[in-house]
């Protein structure tokens, strides 16, 4: 009996804001069987990432700086990272049922090919879906973006954008842990009031009813910013910057605000960054890699503690991962982004 | 007998490009004797740099940011680094005759208050002029700068603005030192065949004749950049981090471009700052005091060697002040630009 396996694609490059309309769904045979040294894995959780818009770009200075960010082409199919179950192994130390975490793709089945990381996944004491969020890139990103980018000291004030996304909120939480005092900003009072009472930040606050951000970081910072996690690039960076104190750290994790518009860019103020010694630096995740077992240990002893909380945002089927996406850009996810594509229990194929 | 000591001040605040109308030479009579710890100097060599610009804005950021960057008012002495002689000494380990170099002043005279420093200059194997110059704060700046900030590698590419600048002309030196591949940019034919035939540079390029500065910088750089030591901002730290290889790093010097107009901002694409993990980070050399002893001492031997030179552009006698400084935002200068306003022999007052 031959199984259909259902993906989603790009009809064409995507400049500028995305649109459900921009991607199809479609379907193709799935292979039989893995071929020797590949897995074949039933997709559970795919984290939805707005990265990913860089690579659907016709140009972007990422497609050849690092292979995980290479371009996307009408009709392929999208690799993303995420949580599935494998349905048949190629591979000897993998076998029929275990749970893995690794580059799959927008569809319900994937195809992995040898020498492609799988992950084997206890998910015994914590929600699979927590290994394509808090315990997977997302979480690497925030855990070595925290603690090696910012070098955070017990009682330095840390402003998170985009606080209540994928990495803010870890990010948040993380400073929280390590005796910061820390400011969000999200884009809904839904979001800011999320951030003060669930996840313990602080103070929070909606960067879309200040009219000047400037003066607004002033009102939460009165004694200035020492770590700005910066998410979203643009006018926020330049609010920030003009807020730091010297020696201030900023790790330039994201720049959603200008992923859906190449001709918006944060122009920080280079007296502030002189004078304020300010240190701006870009990371990926992939590089702090050495990092992941300290990481996972700390962050999964910090979830089973209740020390730590897990904010997702889960759509369901296969079908609903272009709506997904397309929200990351309209800020519609609170936590992180998730579409749950198969179940965990029942027909494996 | 009364001595009069002439002196250089601002007539108003200025913003944007200062002019020689901006200042005025004033005189007003010399105190007779040093008080306790106090030391009467007469004035050598003045080094004259561009920051001080923005300590005569109505406005700068830079201003609360450091002491030594304190906003400057009109009338008022203006404190600037040089070398003099001591004419009269209010404290123990300093006599008459003895060369200092400390904060001195845009004056014939300076009355070192207590708790100034003043470095004593052995001058005897060096000229007296290279301690406000390239053994000054602008050659401290260049190697805290290159080497702290930069982490040069052996064969790595190091790009340099205003390269035959104070500071610039010795990043170059140190680069070509340390065996790297250097290439400057500066702002005339002169002035590049200087960085090339009498500074080592590997290459130079002027930017006024680059329409498009990023297609230069790909020229010069065809396997990218590693290092850029920044001293301009705007436009072309923009199209340097364009240029740059991943793990890049920009030390931010200076940003001479922007002091004179604060609307000119770089505004570098962070997707290149995010997926090439690009650093930037502003320093100034009083941080680096601990590095002097090392930094004086190895560059007072690469001197001695003939293995570096100093570049200096000189002017003589306090009314040329303002003409001196004017010119560091025409690009008049090449090198190091000081004023002699003493004479190391003849009447000490």
């Amino acid at each position: 009996m031959e199984v259909v396996n259902k993906y989603v694609s790009l009809k064409h490059h995507v400049d500028g804001h995305p649109s459900e309309s921009d991607f199809e769904l479609a379907t193709t045979p799935l292979q039989p069987a893995p071929g020797s040294g590949e897995v074949i894995v039933k997709n559970l959780f795919l984290s939805i990432d707005p990265y990913q818009l860089n690579r659907m770009k016709r140009y972007s200075s990422s497609h050849t700086a690092i292979t995980a960010a290479s371009k996307i082409e009408p009709g392929q199919r999208i690799d993303a990272y995420g949580v599935g179950k494998v349905v048949a192994s190629g591979r000897a130390e993998l076998e029929e049922g275990d749970v893995v975490a690794g580059l799959l793709g927008w569809e319900q089945y994937t195809v992995v090919r040898p020498g492609t990381v799988l992950m084997k996944v206890d998910a015994k004491d914590l929600p699979i879906s927590y290994y394509a969020s808090v315990l997977g890139p997302s979480g690497l990103t925030a855990f070595a973006g925290f603690y090696d980018v910012c070098k955070p000291k017990k009682g330095e004030k840390v402003f998170v954008s985009a606080a209540s996304g994928s990495v803010g909120s870890l990010v948040g939480q993380y400073a929280k842990l390590s005796g910061c005092y820390v400011v969000g900003c999200a884009g809904s009072k839904q979001k800011v009031d999320l951030l003060k009472r669930k996840l313990g930040f602080d103070d929070a606050f909606n960067y879309k009813e200040e009219a000047d951000l400037k003066s607004a970081l002033r009102r939460y910072f009165p004694e200035g910013i020492d770590i700005y996690f910066d998410n979203v690039g643009a006018a926020m960076l330049e609010a920030a910057v003009a807020n730091m104190n010297s020696f201030g750290r900023v790790a330039v994790c994201g720049a959603i605000s200008e992923y859906t518009n190449a001709g918006k860019r944060a122009a920080p103020d280079l007296m502030d960054v002189i004078y304020k010694r300010i240190t701006l630096r870009g990371f990926l995740a992939l590089d702090y890699l050495h990092l992941h077992e300290q990481f996972s240990a700390a962050t999964s002893d910090h979830l089973r503690h209740g020390r730590m909380i897990s904010l997702e945002d889960v759509s369901v089927g296969i079908e609903s991962v272009p709506t997904a996406f397309v929200g990351l850009f309209r800020g519609d996810n609170v936590g992180k982004k998730l579409v749950r594509v198969g179940e965990l229990e029942g027909a494996e194929l």
